[in-house]
């Protein structure tokens, strides 16, 4: 496994569902965790895919994460639930959380699950998709250690506070998965190392002030450049629904995500939400508003040279060509896999 | 009544008031539709204030909206509703729509309102701000005719598509409320008759090329600059909230706010959902999350010579000043005005 080899997505699913294990993690954590990592690769959210495998291990094994744990439901009233994760990899008690929102939005046309006691997910997307592959519109918000300032503020203040969106539409859903900052922490860090200027308004230095030079960045600057108030107030929104709803740590109060404790459970919480188009009008009348959006705007006029998507295209032309061709992982994550393949005994991901 | 006289809030409330029921709309009509331009004009959004009120009165006057609408239930499923606003002014369905989703969240933790054959509803925080103050975390979303080109793209495709959201705090709620594009079109015709050069990023000739021309500015740009994608996806979920679950009107097959046709209805769509914090944690972890998180942020490190202000605060800020000294408008609401004055037998408002 180097640079230059594609491994297959079968054989990456394999080799985290065995790691995880191996470290003496339940099927379940095994399961949900490859599953929402696998969702990251698949559709090329790389920054949210396998390279985290050697991270949750590291907490697994640390006590971040309980290797065993027993979600339980912990509240709920009507079309609300409050599930309690018990420190479990993120993706465990988000998924439990998703399939009980698709449930109860079966049952009243919308149900809404706060998840407390939850760690790091992944990619927010893999959670909203659950809703549009069972005919539902799902959303999902968690918030994160901070890493992103104010409008005008010169603080660490929110984390990325990913929104993802998904709807059910003809062919692939509708899905959006964005950060409510304008750019990842780790593309700072990639432009450190390959020595590239970073784009105006996307990154500050310590006082807030922005900065093109990686390597000066302190923290990112929350999306809409000038008109970041609004992708504040977005990460607010997230920060409301995930951490102050569900009665867990703000951002500026979990403990980083890259350590040094990696022993101490981080309480984090998510949201999700599962709107049922049912409740609101004939499911003909639904598909048939989908597909006239989505076929209007694949089909409007574009700027010269460029291409028009929906949220999600992208997605779905390099999940078919990483499926059929295998994908090329990063030094840092082959690295990794190698340090966890050598302590494991297990064989490494192959073509 | 000039530029230079300052008008109180309490005489535009009365002129509003009158000149609905003088055009022969009904009371719930009058005092809707008042409410939320109040709402905006108290608030700073004079966009979505009180310089409407010609426009609306030309709208029920043509037909476009029904002066005598009877609202109903149309349908509904548990937590979910949907409203047929029998074509009235737009804040008449979508007040009496949040009304019923606070109703909603009460029975069962949230509450969905999907608002059928509804029109331009004036600013979204008006909805919100309403779950917001009866406790609850609330949500609006509206479509409207298009105005703004996708990313990459060279159409006017989505409205501005605004978003509100509005959660109890200390005080004053937290309160947002912003539209999807990077900035308002009537921001565009200001600066064309002031001969104000655009900023970066925000508007775009017919072709969909960047102009800081007003003048060649015939589209906006959704807000996030370069990470235009984002924005423009905001602006799809409110699409597919408002209009698609709704089965109303796509934004580019909405009739065009300003006519020519006057008469015609416009078949727009509303969402408005509220959430009960008490459904998911007790009432004063959720308090205790919002002060520290509000605390927080305004007491962060900011930017020399700037100033971190919580989603709101400048609102509140200007409705401070608004309610003791009145508010000046503009040349344009000022003709409209007198001439409706004239027309309708009615006083000016006064200091």
């Amino acid at each position: 496994m180097t640079e230059d080899h594609l491994v297959s997505l079968g054989e990456l699913d394999r080799f985290c569902r065995e790691a995880f294990l191996a470290v003496g993690a339940n099927a379940e954590t095994a399961d949900s965790a490859t599953r929402a990592m696998m969702h990251g690769t698949t559709l090329g959210v790389d920054s949210h895919g396998v390279r985290l495998l050697p991270h949750y291990l590291t907490a697994l094994e640390g006590g971040r994460l309980n290797k065993n744990p027993q979600p339980k439901k912990a509240g709920g009233f009507g079309a609300v639930e409050v599930w309690d994760a018990d420190h479990a990899q993120g993706a465990v008690g988000t998924y439990r959380g998703m399939a009980r929102a698709i449930e109860l939005a079966g049952s009243f046309g919308i149900g809404a699950v706060g998840v407390r006691n939850g760690s790091h997910f992944g990619p927010a997307g893999a959670y909203a998709i659950k809703a549009a592959r069972a005919g539902m519109i799902g959303i999902t918000f968690c918030n994160s250690d901070s890493f992103v300032r104010l409008h005008d503020g010169a603080m660490r203040f929110h984390g990325t506070n990913p929104i993802a969106v998904a709807a059910p539409a003809p062919g692939q859903p509708w899905l959006l998965d964005m950060a409510t900052s304008a750019i990842p922490y780790n593309r700072v860090q990639l432009y450190q190392s390959l020595g590239v200027t970073l784009p105006e308004s996307v990154a500050s230095d310590a006082q807030g002030i922005d900065t093109r030079d990686a390597h000066l960045a302190d923290m990112l600057a929350p999306v809409g450049a000038e008109f970041g108030f609004k992708g504040a107030a977005l990460a607010g929104v997230v920060e409301i629904f995930s951490a102050v709803l569900t009665g867990m740590r703000l951002s500026f109060d979990i403990l980083p995500m890259g350590g040094p404790d990696m022993e101490t459970p981080r309480e984090m919480g998510s949201f999700v939400l599962a709107v049922n188009p049912d409740a609101f009008t004939p499911r003909s009348t639904f598909d048939a508003g989908m597909a006239r959006y989505m076929n209007t705007l694949r089909n409007s006029p574009m700027r010269e040279g460029c291409r028009v998507m929906a949220p999600g295209d992208r997605e779905w032309l390099v999940a078919d060509e990483r499926r059929q061709n295998g994908v090329r992982l990063d030094p840092v994550t082959i690295a990794g896999f190698t340090d966890w393949a050598d302590k494991l005994g297990l064989s490494l991901p192959g073509a």
